[in-house]
């Protein structure tokens, strides 16, 4: 098998897991169900291409990690001001962005990344840490200069950080609302509250 | 046995159970893993009190919903006025309670249900539906009578009970904040907000 194809089969068995973990969960799926998913015969022949089932979980976790970075830093520098208030709009929606391109690693990444066994899951924790950070930088900057209220900057973050990631139950990408339009409505609430001003 | 022992015993399990479901999910979870968790020999004297393990799911389901409806319906009838932002505020502080006070429950309420079978399956998702029609109906008063913003409905309530429920992951007993305070902060951050007014 050429380089290219080995890399295609590994990629294919990664969508595959993707699949399982979050329709059955990390646990409950085995190697064997992979190789089923994939039409291969047995579980065995998956190891030329992977350790295991933990090597799959932490290649989605890391990847979704990586697009979550690659989408919102890029997402601030680009915000229409330097405004914390322009800034962090910009970075929910890119955060929200990512969920509903990567819905099925989306749901892998919150839901069954504590099934990685150390060190693996003490490395996934720093990453999302450093990420959520990014968030809360922005909730801090807009506190202080008083573009938000006085708000419980830790609270606010892990706020802001659960309502957006909670779209992933409900977002369907044949459903009535784009991306987009979900993304630009949560943001909205989310910025602006529900009360008539 | 006793008829009062039996039910300990029942309790006992469902108990074993939900911790079980919450840490290692409903399908990798075996009747063997619950009889271990209680210090039982074999799975099989398990049977003695419960059918198998979806009757255990669909317990805890229903027992979790009941309790939503048991505190959301009286907390809007005792609200401080007749005004849809009252009532939903008063329905937000039930609804967290709620999480917070069953923590093991929600989980499985919440990331468990969606292996129920039939008809097990479709009863939940109606009486979830009953329940969402509660918060729905509350927002489209607010919006109709323009104390809430012209909001679309549906993304709202979505949005309001996935950020509401999203507390699961970040909610300690031990925490710095009580569950009245974390309750509190996310409906003001809810119906409020973060900007400045």
């Amino acid at each position: 098998m050429s380089s290219n194809g080995t890399k295609t089969r590994r990629t294919e068995i990664v969508a595959a897991a993707e699949r399982l973990f979050r329709d059955k969960g990390y646990l409950a799926t085995t190697m064997r169900d992979i190789a089923d998913e994939m039409g291969m015969q047995g579980g065995g022949s998956l190891y030329a291409h992977i350790s295991g089932k933990e090597e799959l979980l932490w290649h989605i976790a890391s990847e979704a990690i990586d697009a979550f970075f690659a989408a919102v830093i890029p997402a601030i520098e680009q915000a229409g001001s330097n405004s914390p208030a322009d800034k962090l709009q910009a970075a929910m929606l890119a955060h929200m962005g990512v969920i509903c391109e990567r819905l099925s690693a989306a749901a892998v990444y919150f839901d069954e990344w504590r099934h990685l066994s150390q060190p693996k899951r003490g490395q996934f924790l720093e990453r999302r840490n450093q990420y959520e950070r990014i968030f809360e930088a922005l909730v801090l900057q807009g506190v202080q200069s008083s573009v938000f209220r006085q708000l419980d900057v830790r609270v606010t973050t892990l706020h802001l950080l659960g309502s957006m990631n909670a779209i992933r139950h409900w977002y369907r990408p044949d459903g009535r609302l784009s991306a987009q339009e979900v993304a630009a409505r949560i943001t909205d609430l989310l910025l602006e509250g529900i009360h008539t001003r």
